[in-house]
Formats: structure tokens, C-alpha cells, sequence
């Protein structure tokens, strides 16, 4: 068969004007109910902000931590009612107002404070954020490089201890070249409650790439009081020590006995380093597949507003948690109300003191910011459109841009979404393949990258998947032990647990929704077929969950059930009540005893699913504080349950926790790869459609025979209008002149 | 920015000459040890096995109940220590086999008897198949259309009561044009132990598409002495009756209340079958996103051997088990010997004494037989390479062929393979997308189609997934009751469970190896920052499983484990042996209790893994045979584990469930689609590398600031040697043609 390979084709999607690689700001003319803030928004806040008398803001760059200044804003959420009077009943829109978080170490008791500003882009006012006990205590404060002690506590060191760490570790604390010993970790002690004291652990590392994988078996435990620091215990060849005496003493004995590191050279660099090495899995270069879009982007971005077949929601960036969604709806019909975030956390374990400490409640990091840059062809396909998004961060006087914090595309799963080869009196084959649109955002926390990513189904499901990449935390023990492995020369991975929290506000048909289980139970007959026999088979009970504590779901192995939300209030012509089943198969069990150390902080890890009364009040599960104080914290989600409200036929919240843990292994050099990691919660109609949804679509096949006199002579092929053929070209792709044109998008430029 | 259009630019891969839709026979031209039987084995076998005196075999078309007949035959696997001394060590191949299976009605004492036959293609020989207790009890044998009473039955029900079923149901039993009631299912009611006598329910249905979805309220419990049938209950109209006089004078007296159900016209007949309606989601047909591969296929396929990157292994299409793979090797070490089902069940619940049988197991329906077709686009991927597969099925004189049993194809999943945006000391972005192979097959098994795919991961990980779509078993009781949902008129879908097993025969750099869990556990220390206060953490124990009851897993949420099978022959310098670790994401507790039932025939099913010594006498944990004597099945798995033996660096073959409770909605009509079907186990390497081998491909992209002076002026993109255009067109689809001239590829000719 000859295939003209000459012929004239066109451009997939005839995209030309939007090749692959261009930044799409995308930015909302005119802000909607949902939009982050806006530039223009910014610019206002900033100038109401910095010229209040009564906030009295110290410009970042000039700050002390003896002044007021700002730490961040984004947009404050008008209460769930206003915005639905505003977008479902023609009421005028609620006054668009930003959240500010202040550091205000100038007031006369130093302390925290949220407030309301508004109504943007002109402030004439702020209140204080209503949501939360105000003011919070001062030693709770997140910590910003104004209080950041790393240098000067090198430049101790260094004189104190700096010959033996350059004669065992083969780099300097200071003036170090490209040979420097540098803080690794960084572990706040939360034992103090005093404003201007604060207990940390630093560790070192040899900063060669990557710096994590490269600890030294040296590190520091420090009172700070402000800026003043003391160094209180010292961790030195796996012994702890009180003072430098000891350490010297202690060095000077064993000297020659201790094990020294050697600073790896650029040429060894390699081993533990993310560049490729090895004999490659093809003898050429190859390319991967891609995928190509025949009839261009089959979705819509307006604003901030996607629409995708009967799919239409608003997607926005919160600072502090990340990546969100709004008013999701099904063919016009609102299903939930806001999908969020609400919290990622690592907890490890080890056997050095400092390794107790490493609890990272990563919105402390600012889940939001960490999304800077996605990069096609990797991240996200390469014809996905790019969104960015604004922030007013500590520093910025003006509002900073992550280029690329999400991507929107279609995906072809190359997976049926449904099909049936139907053989028997009927004989045909239907089928189709499932094509969703994902949203994703990918958020570097530190060490760990967070790929997020919302998945929209053509049945009205909805998928939440989080997959994890990054470097590990490694540490060198020295011996065995039960929190890791030796995976390379003097290099243990530490034993982690990730946890993930979200909250998902469905609305089916309404606010009012209730929340049953359906459990599976052995159930009994009678045979007709032998007497006196028994038989046993499966039924389901449906089990009204009255109130909050009877909602807090805690996952048992051994009693099956399907979780539920529905209206009651709406009956079919059969009596079902429409419904959304929640699937949790990133389920994880958190053997931590309750109320110690960090719990009270996660209580949320204790239920896979919660079921909550929606309160304006009650609007997250965790904050930037949680760490800090982990016997009260700021948000104790415990809190919402324990009131035990009624929660039949109200406005309702499922809380959703996923996670796994993590024993790191020699795959996990240099980093750890998606395969395993990957967790995700289901949101499925259930009794909500009347039938299968998919059917109306035309991108479905279906394959009838032709019979002729008994017999089967041919095969009528119904494609629905839909073209069989693809051929079309990829438009070019532009994107690494994009990035090198303006290399801030993607580096953090010096 | 201009892009010209009108350039020529080639055929993707150039793979002019291998047009998309082409069906690619690649039967090996010699069969390998993993081979299936070949045309010319077959024609060969079929052959010894009609001239053989002393098997006295009767062509299937003119077999009776009293005739011996071949039932099936397919490849007899040669011992794992032949095979390995072979592919391993050089010694001679293993003769080349059949597996016979003959119902023998023909014999003085009726039975099923299971050979072997060879050597292969002449045999000269056979002897009995040696797994097994020989020979089988003849009340056991397979049901074939040699013994359906099918149109009998009709008749007889027509005579007695079709006045009736045609004036409520408004079809005909017999003679019945395009108004016909027809048997929708037929279950089997273990409880004879007579070669002669069966026993089974009948249903009956409308039969318009799909007659599953048209079931009317009556169905039949007879005897079966073999051809000839008594009725000895009658369902009616949600009543039960022992005679036809019962039936009658109920009918007679309650004729008018008695709820009619009309059959359904050709223009309605749109709301509950497989054809589009509906508004569409697009106002005008779009195609799909779909994916090029511009250097064209990155795998290779000789014979039944598929070469992908650093993977090799063979596949096969067993006839009873459907799709497996053989001697998975990774970088030339073998990782598995053997991936492949043992079962699919799905087992129902209802109010009807017939739904009390409905527990199919589908082995019986001869797995490997029912992947017929895979339609490009739908199915699979359209350049995905097709594979057929030859059977010798009952009354099959000479080989039969599926053309597309299995499709071979890579995806790219368009999520990282790994990511880290480092933007502290290092500032660099390095990543991968994850570009996996993917070996599909669809097992249309009656009602339900499972998607299975052995998926293959650039790490070295295999997924191996399941994913169901098809037609749900409905009923209808006339009433709310606790095992359906009425989600049409007079339509309800009965609850069920869906259970998998598979077998994997992992052989971690040598075949003896040993199973462990790590368990996660609390761990209390001291803490030396505050004085007598204990800190809460974790750590994980190990914990060597000596026999097979210790290693008889079943899961319990609260105690989080990793299992682990690893060679403890073999240790890296830092002392640690490489391992494997089996990830189940598809767990389901099945609640029915022992011993009663089906559960002996499903005892693996309480497990989620299960590892056992391997035997060759263990090769399958199911059979054809399962459902007929429930106490006593032909293959009880249980028996694999109550011998205990001792597991310790033993040859170790792991046994994984996985399943889930399916509770039908209105959304499973007219289909159910796969989103919330879906089903995983991994096996991860564990300390198996000494770093991730995926850190070896050139398909990898690294980002590096360029800074000058201290100033950041662009970025350095490293993308290996691997070109970012993807510019190529792709293939002409020749599908629709192929089908069309040969339309018994996909439909069932007359």
C-alpha cells in the first residue's frame, strides 16, 4: 500500500497563532467571584497597606524583627452564601477583599495578626480575619529570612569547630569556594512558648548537588533568642555533646579513628547527581510518543473559568494551600462547591535527636508559591496551556508571578471508558476511549515535589490524585537500624510517612445533603433447591450517619462499605435520591498514638473520610502555625467533630485523608520516581444520572454486522460524524527559547 | 511568529509500510519454550488425536452426551527446572507439548480426562496430565451446545405457558420473528453428584439489545437427565410454583393485576442500548487528542518475544487463563518467571431463588478464548501492534484464530516519571515524563469485559491492572429490597462482587528467595531537648516469614507492612539483598464466611497475597471444574498452604487478589464504564538496583542557569541528544477496511 508522505498537512488544531511554549497570563479582565487577586487588586492592597497608619508596615528590606511588616495576602473568600446569592439568584456580588497575614514584632506585645482588607483595588478598611482567635502569639510566628541565622551561625562555627570539619568533610563553613559545608536541614524544636525564644536543629551537608544527599555527620542544636543564638548541644560523629569542650576533647582523642568524608569532585559529582549516566535503553537518541490535538484544545479557559464539555469550574491558587477549585458543575448542575487542599505533611523518624524533629507541615511553606515553573513535555503535555498565577509574598512590593503554576490539558488515557463485544443474539461491539481534561499543579515543599492533579471524567466523575517525586532525606547512621537502609556510601534514607488532607464541599442538587454508608454483610437464604439447606450471599445496608462523630469515618478492612452523599430532598420516579459515592484508594492508617506530639495538630489523619457541618468558621483543616505549639494548635480539626452536630440534610463537607509511608530505598537515588507513590480519592455519580452520561458523546465506535441472506458479509463502522484520520502536524515548540530568553521563569535568578 | 503549513514532512516512525489497523499474524516461525502451540502443532495434535484407536474421539459436529470429544487443548508448559536448564544452561529444549482436555461420555464409566500429548508437531503419544487427580467425575464436565436444551426447554415452556408470556411479556418463545423471548442466563445448581442429572435456573428475557437489560419475571428450575428435561419449579411473576397447574390457575385468577411489560419497539428500543443519544457535548464532532510516535515504534515483537528498552519477556494466551507472561527479565536478569491469571469471579446477590447462582467463575468460560477483537481507537492505542492467537476449542477441526487477542503499545502517561525543581544552592529543574509499555488484553467474559494490562515502567517496576466495563445482570423484584437499586423501569441491578487472582513466580536474581514484611510500627524515645519527655515516632521491623501459613497474608488496615521478596544468597557492599516489593492497591476483604458455598473453590480469595513454595503440582489455583462440588473442588488453593512447608530461600511463587464490591446505579446503564473499576498490583524493585535505572535514559530534560557575573542571563537545556520536534505525520488508518472485508475478525459470522 503506498502512503503519499509528500502531501501538504496541516497543523494540528490549527494552533499556529498559539505554538507550543508561549505563556498564556491568562489574567481575568474583570476578576470574578473566585479570581485570585488580581494585579491591579495587589497594587491597591499594597498601597492601603503600606500607607495605614494604624498597620504601621516596615518595608521588607528595611524589616527587624522589632518591626510590623507584611508576611502575605490573597484573596479572602466571601462567605458561601453571598457568592451563591451573587451566582445562582442575581444578588449583587459580594465586595471582592484580600487576606493579610502581619508580623508585627513592633507592637508592644509582639504578635500575629490576620485581617480583612477592602473592598479591592481601593481599600478603605480592614477587620480582623474572622475565623481564628486573634491576635496569635508571637512565638508561633512563621519564620522569614528577617530572623535567619544560618550565616551567622556558620561564622560560629567556623571559628569554633571549623578546622576539624574542613579536615573531615573537605569543606569550610566560610569563604568556602565551591567547597562549602552548608545548613542541610532545618528542624524547629517546638518546646517554647516564649515570644522571643526559639529551639531549632541545623544539620550540614556538603553542598554538592544534590546537597541532601550529601549530609556530614555533624549538626547543631540552638537557642535563638531573636537573633542571638546559643548553641545548647552539639551531634558529632554519632555521639551528642553539651559544649565545644567536649567535642574537642573528643575529637582530639579519636581523631584518627574518625571516619572522614571526602568532598565529592565535579567529576564524581555524578553519582548521587540528577544528570543522566549509564548505558542508555536505546542506542540512539528516540523520541517519546506525544500526543497530537487533530481538532486544536476541545476545552475553554476564560479568566480563570474552564469550561470542558458538560464540564465547567473555576480554578484558583491559594497561597497558602495551593491549588483549588470552585463551583464545579456537571452539564450546569453545581456538584461541589470547592475542592481543596488543605494540607501536605512528611513526618520522619531516625535515630539522631535532630531526625525526632523532622515533621514537615508543608503549608507552612506556602503550598501556593511552590509552584513555579512546569515544564512541557515533562510536567505536562507539551500542547497543555500554562496558567499563572500572582502572589504578594514577604518581600514582594510589588505582586510576584509564577509564569507556570498550572497546566490545563486533555489527556487520552488510551484506556476504554467503557466497551462490550457483545457476541451472543446480539452481536456488535460499542466502545469508547476515555479522554478526560486534568488540571495540575506540580508543588515543590522543600525537598519533595507534589504533583497534583485534578482529573475530569466524561462519565461526571471526578478523580484527586497526588503522585510524589524528589530527593529524599538521608542521614548516615553508622549502624543498622530500624529507619532506613545504607543505600549508598554513608547514606541511609529515613522512614517517612506522607499525609494528605482534603476537603471537598459537595453539593448534589443543593447544599442540603446527607451522608450514609452502604454496608456489605453476609446475608442468609433459604434454599428452594435443597430443603433445610442455607445459603450465603452478600446484601447492603444503608446507614444514616446522624451526626458528626457518627461521620468520622475510620477505614475497617473488614466491614466493606460504599460512603455516600446525597439529596434527600430529591427523589427520582423510583424513590432514588441522587448521590455522589467518595472512593478513597489512597487510604493509610496512622499508627501514632493520639494526643502526643504532633497529633493534635493532624487529628485529621485519623479518619480517611470525615463527614463535617460547613461552617464559614471551619473553612480549613490546618495553617501556617500548626507546628508550633502541637499540644493547642491554631486549627484543631478534632474541633469540628467534636461538637457533633446534626448533620442530616445540611450543608456538608467530606475531609478526605490520603498517604503512605515511605522506607526509602536504593531506587530512590537520586530521586524518588512516581511508580508506587501515586494516591487518589474518586468522586462518582451514584444514582445521580439517569444513565451513563458518556452516551451522548459522538467520539464513541460501534461495529454492527451486515448480514445478507443469513449471512455475514460485511460490518457497518458508525463513528458518529467523528474523522477516522489524524494527520495533522505538531505545531513547533518554542519553549526553550521562551526560557532562555527570560530565564527567571523557571531558575531563581541571581 | 509564522509557521509555514503547507511543508511536506514524513509519516511518523516511518512506518509507511506497517499502516495503522494492518493485522500482524507474528506467529514464531519456531515456537520458543514459551510458545503456544503453533498452526502446524495443531494441525499435528488434531490429527494424533483423531487417528488414535484408544482415544476413540467423535468429531465435535457429530458428538453425542455418549460420545468421547475434545473439549480444548493448548501448550503443555515443560517443568520450571527444564525450561530453566535450557534458556539458563544450554542443555537440550524441552520436547514441545499439549494439554488435552476430553469429555469422554463415550466410556463405560463416563469422565473428563486431561493428557498430555506429544512430541509436538508429530506426536507420538500421550499420557495423563499429571497436576491433577485423573480421571475427572464425569458430573463435573464442562457444558457444551452438545448438551443444550436450550430450544428444547423453549418449546416445552412454549406448549405449557406461552399464551401467557407473550400476552404480559409481548414476545414469542419459538417462531417469534424480532419478538422473541430468549434464555437470558443460565446458572448451575451444584448440588448433584449424578454423571446423568443437572440442575439449573433459566431466565428469561426480551430479546432486544441488550436482553440482559430486558429480563421479564420468569424463569424455570429444571433437571437435566442429560438431553432430556423436567421442570421442577417455576418463577413467576414473584411467586414461586412447584407445577404448571400452580402457574396456571395463579395466571388465571390474578390475570389483570399481573404488570405487563411491552417489548420494546425498534424506535425506543435507543434508552437502554448501546447506541449514541443525547446532546452531545461538542456542537460539532471532534476528534480526539491521540498519540504520534515520531520515531516510530520504540519496541520490538519476534514471535511471541517483546524487546522494550531494558525489558524482554514472552507472552501467551492460555485458552483456560487467557493472558500471561513468561522469564520477565529486566537488563537481562529475570525478575519473574511466570505473570498470569488464575481467575475472574463475580459472584451475585438477589432476592430470586435463581440469583442465589448467579457466582460465575470464569475460567469456565475459557479466558484466552475471549479476547476476540481490539478495536484501534477505543481498545487500544491506534499504532499499537496487534497479536492473534490460534486455539483448538470443541468443535474446532482446524485451528481457530483470534486475530486480536492482545495489543502491544507504548503510552506516554503525560505525568513525570520524576521531578525536582531545586531551588535553594542548586538551582536546576531535572525531570522525566513516564513512558511505559503496555501489553492489553480484553476478556469479554459473558456480560462483563475485563481490561487487563501488564504494564511496564522505566524504573523496573511492573503494573499489572484490571479494569471492568460491560453490561450489568439486572432483575427485577417489584419492590425495595437490600441488593439493587431500581434504576429503569422494572429494571434493578443486583449487587455483586468481583474477585481476580493471579499468580506471580518472582525469581529475584535466582530462584530461591525469601518473603518479609517490614512492619511499621510506633517507636517512643527519649528526647534530649526536654527532660523526661518521650517522643512518639516511627520504625519498621522485619519480619522473616518461615512457612507458607506465616506467609498466607491477609490484611489488617491498622498494621501498615510493606511485603517483600528478595534473595538473601546475594548482598550489596553495605550488606543489603536485592528484593522486589508487592504493592496491592486492589484489596477487598471478601465477607462470606468458610467453608460454606463457593468459598472452598475461592479459599485464595481470603488472602491478598499469599506466597507459597512452587510446585509443578500447583500450577493453577483454578479450574474448569470449580463451581460443580463446592465442598470439594478440583483445585482447592487452601490445600497450596495448609501443608505449611517452609518458604525460606525456597523457589516462592506469590498469590495476589483483588476485587471490589459493585453495587449498580442508574450510571451503570446502559454500560458500566471503568472510572472507579479499576485495579492494581505493583512489584517495585527493593534495594534491588543500586540506583534508579531510569536515571539511564536520554529522554530526560535538565535545566541549568547560565549566570554571568553574579547575574543570571539565560538557561542551559540539556535534552541529551533527543531532538523536541515532533513534527511528523501519522499513518493512514486502514481499520475500517481491514474489518470490512473480513468481518468475522470482529462479530461472530453466520
Amino acid at each position: 500500500m503506498f502512503i503519499n508522505t509528500k502531501q501538504s498537512i496541516g497543523v494540528c488544531g490549527r494552533n499556529s497563532e498559539n505554538p507550543y511554549g508561549r505563556i498564556n497570563t491568562n489574567e481575568p479582565r474583570y476578576p470574578s467571584v473566585f479570581s485570585d487577586l488580581t494585579r491591579k487588586e495587589m497594587t491597591g492592597l499594597l498601597e492601603y497597606l503600606y500607607s495605614s497608619k494604624e498597620l504601621n508596615l516596615t518595608r521588607f528590606r528595611n524589616a527587624t524583627i522589632r518591626s510590623n511588616y507584611l508576611y502575605l495576602a490573597e484573596m479572602f473568600m466571601p462567605s458561601k452564601t453571598a457568592v451563591l446569592n451573587y451566582i445562582d439568584d442575581g444578588y449583587s456580588k459580594p465586595p471582592r477583599e484580600a487576606h493579610v497575614v502581619l508580623i508585627r514584632g513592633g507592637d508592644p506585645k509582639p504578635n500575629v495578626l490576620e485581617i480583612v482588607v477592602g473592598p479591592l483595588p481601593f481599600p478603605n478598611g480592614h477587620r480582623l480575619f474572622p475565623y481564628r482567635q486573634q491576635p496569635i502569639p508571637f512565638f508561633q510566628r512563621p519564620f522569614t529570612s528577617v530572623e535567619s541565622i544560618s550565616q551567622k551561625l556558620k561564622e560560629h562555627i567556623d571559628k569554633e569547630f571549623g578546622r576539624p570539619l574542613y579536615e573531615l568533610y573537605g569543606g569550610n563553613l566560610i569563604n568556602c569556594g565551591n567547597k562549602c559545608l552548608d545548613v542541610g536541614l532545618f528542624a524547629e524544636v517546638p518546646i517554647s512558648k516564649n515570644d522571643e525564644k526559639s529551639f531549632a536543629w541545623y544539620s550540614f551537608n556538603q553542598n554538592s548537588e544534590h546537597k541532601l544527599l550529601r549530609p556530614v555527620d555533624f549538626s547543631v542544636y540552638v537557642e535563638i533568642n531573636f537573633k542571638m543564638l546559643k548553641i545548647l548541644k552539639i551531634w558529632f560523629n554519632g555521639r551528642l555533646f553539651q559544649n565545644w569542650k567536649q567535642v574537642w576533647d573528643y575529637y582530639l582523642r579519636n581523631k584518627r579513628r574518625i571516619k572522614k568524608t571526602r568532598f565529592p569532585e565535579e567529576s564524581d559529582n555524578i553519582s548521587l547527581s540528577m544528570h543522566r549516566r549509564g548505558q542508555p535503553p536505546f542506542s540512539k537518541p528516540l523520541r517519546n510518543p506525544s500526543q497530537i490535538s487533530p481538532d486544536g484544545k476541545r476545552y475553554n479557559i476564560k479568566g480563570r473559568q474552564v469550561t470542558y464539555m458538560f464540564w465547567k469550574f473555576d480554578i484558583s491558587m491559594s497561597i497558602f494551600t495551593g491549588p483549588r477549585l470552585f463551583d464545579i458543575r456537571f452539564n450546569g448542575q453545581r456538584i461541589a462547591y470547592e475542592i481543596s487542599i488543605q494540607e501536605l505533611t512528611s513526618f520522619y523518624s531516625g535515630y539522631k535527636p535532630m531526625e525526632h524533629y523532622f515533621n514537615f507541615f508543608d503549608v507552612r511553606l506556602l503550598l501556593g508559591l511552590q509552584s513555579k515553573y512546569l515544564e512541557p513535555g515533562v510536567d505536562c503535555p507539551i500542547d497543555a496551556t500554562y496558567i499563572g498565577s500572582y502572589f504578594v509574598d514577604r518581600g514582594s512590593d510589588v505582586p510576584i508571578y509564577n509564569a507556570r503554576s498550572f497546566c490545563v490539558f486533555e489527556l487520552n488515557t488510551e484506556t476504554p471508558l467503557r466497551r462490550h463485544h457483545s457476541k451472543s443474539s446480539h452481536r456488535f461491539y460499542e466502545g469508547m476511549v476515555s479522554v478526560v481534561l486534568i488540571v495540575r499543579t506540580i508543588i515543590t515543599a522543600g525537598n519533595y515535589d507534589y504533583i497534583i492533579d485534578y482529573i475530569f471524567y466524561q462519565t461526571g466523575g471526578i478523580e484527586v490524585k497526588v503522585s510524589a517525586s524528589g530527593v529524599i532525606i538521608a542521614t548516615y547512621h553508622g549502624r543498622q537500624n530500624p529507619y532506613s537502609f545504607e543505600i549508598s556510601e554513608n547514606l541511609m534514607g529515613l522512614i517517612h510517612q506522607h499525609l494528605y488532607h482534603f476537603k471537598v464541599d459537595m453539593d448534589i442538587k443543593g447544599r442540603n445533603n446527607r451522608f450514609e454508608t452502604l454496608d456489605i454483610e453476609n446475608d442468609v437464604v433459604a434454599s428452594n433447591e435443597k430443603p433445610n439447606s442455607k445459603i450465603n450471599q452478600i446484601k447492603f445496608e444503608r446507614k444514616l450517619k446522624a451526626t458528626e462523630k457518627q461521620a468520622a469515618y475510620k477505614h475497617n478492612f473488614q466491614q466493606p462499605k460504599l460512603l455516600v452523599i446525597s439529596n434527600n430532598n430529591i427523589k427520582d420516579r423510583f424513590g432514588n435520591t441522587p448521590g455522589y459515592r467518595i472512593l478513597n484508594t489512597g487510604l493509610t492508617h496512622n499508627i501514632r498514638p493520639q494526643r502526643t506530639g504532633n497529633e493534635p495538630g493532624i487529628s485529621w489523619s485519623n479518619y480517611q473520610v470525615a463527614i463535617t457541618k460547613r461552617k464559614e468558621s471551619e473553612p480549613v483543616s490546618s495553617s501556617i502555625y500548626q507546628h508550633t505549639n502541637p499540644e493547642q494548635p491554631i486549627v484543631r480539626f478534632q474541633d469540628f467533630i467534636d461538637d457533633d452536630e446534626n448533620i442530616v440534610d445540611k450543608d456538608i463537607v467530606a475531609w478526605i485523608t490520603m498517604g503512605f509511608y515511605h522506607i526509602p530505598t536504593k531506587e530512590d537515588l537520586p530521586m524518588t520516581h512516581t511508580p508506587g507513590t501515586v494516591q487518589s480519592f474518586f468522586l462518582l455519580p451514584f444514582n445521580y444520572f439517569d444513565e451513563n452520561p458518556a452516551m451522548s458523546s459522538r467520539n464513541a465506535i460501534r461495529i454492527d454486522p451486515i448480514d445478507v441472506k443469513g449471512e455475514t458479509k460485511s460490518v457497518k463502522v458508525e463513528r458518529y460524524g467523528v474523522r477516522k484520520e489524524n494527520a495533522c502536524k505538531p505545531p513547533k515548540n518554542y519553549n526553550d527559547k521562551v526560557i532562555k530568553d527570560d530565564p527567571c521563569l523557571v531558575v531563581q535568578c541571581l
